[in-house]
């Protein structure tokens, strides 16, 4: 029954104020280590159905999965650098090795629709903060395990922020 | 001639870097004093479909038209204070007497589709810079001269950033 309370209000609408403190949003690393991830403006948590925008830190050396999405993601470095990855073979049967881009403080870049993509904080000192927009939310993202996993093996997962709204059961009447 | 060449290159999709310097974007006043307008992912610029991020600053006392559109949209303030007015009323005639909201710092808001709103950046001494997202690109912006004008009486524009793009006759072929 908490577990019910604490889902629901994780993934609550209502009661939020309209102009919201960034600094005051709940922020979680959904058990992924040195990933910091705050939904600024998301789909479970504040009914957004067209965009959806993300706060994301990663530490030293933490990384995104090698994954796509068949949605529009832009990017904006807010802090630290680091390096993107991108495979622009969404026509073909697998990834494979991926174009490097490094990135930097100020810098934008956006992912085709379907483009296999990673990005890394190669900095060993410095924290890389991002804010990114996605289009079409709640994401549906396609994980590949390395860049020559083929398409239609890649796997299916809601991102670790949506699961618990998404996929928990639709609140219990009791 | 070399006005074509212009309004050609502002509007170009190809060429540019895939990782792109923010503050080597090009920037504009749009014939808007205290505005400065970058698109940091466009529609007409870099080929968008979905979403679209522009980065805005507004000099104290600037402001705004107060405007409706029917797509949603994302604030995230990066510097400086300033007011949101808000109209939750495309349901009856008019917008009519807007709700204030104070916006700060690392605040975020989003305007739900088609409510009338305007940002004035209401601080004497401080620019006001927000990030802002918008889905469907490009924009269309209906605008009032006040908050009583009827909403059918609101004027059809496009954002001064994207009016040359989207309303000068497509290339000569001369
Ligand atoms: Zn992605
Ligand atoms: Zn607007």
């Amino acid at each position: 029954f908490s577990a019910t309370i604490t889902e629901a209000s994780q993934c609550a609408i209502s009661g939020l104020p309209f102009v919201r403190n960034i600094s005051e949003l709940p922020q979680d690393n959904h058990g992924r280590g040195g990933l910091s991830h705050i939904t600024i403006a998301g789909s479970a948590l504040h009914g957004m159905k067209e965009v959806e925008v993300w706060l994301q830190t990663f530490a030293p050396g933490s990384r995104t999965p090698i994954h796509r999405h068949s949605c529009e993601e832009v990017f904006v470095v807010l802090k630290g650098t680091g390096t993107l990855y991108l495979a622009s073979s969404s026509h073909v049967k697998y990834p494979g090795t991926p174009q490097e881009f490094s990135i930097f403080p100020n810098s934008t870049f956006h992912i085709p629709v379907n483009d296999a993509h990673q990005i890394v904080n190669s900095n060993e000192r410095e924290d890389l903060q991002m804010l990114a927009v996605i289009s079409r939310p709640p994401v549906k993202v396609f994980i590949y395990d390395d860049w020559f996993v083929p398409h239609t093996a890649a796997k299916l997962k809601f991102p670790y922020w949506d699961e618990q709204c998404l996929q928990s059961p639709q609140k219990d009447e009791l």
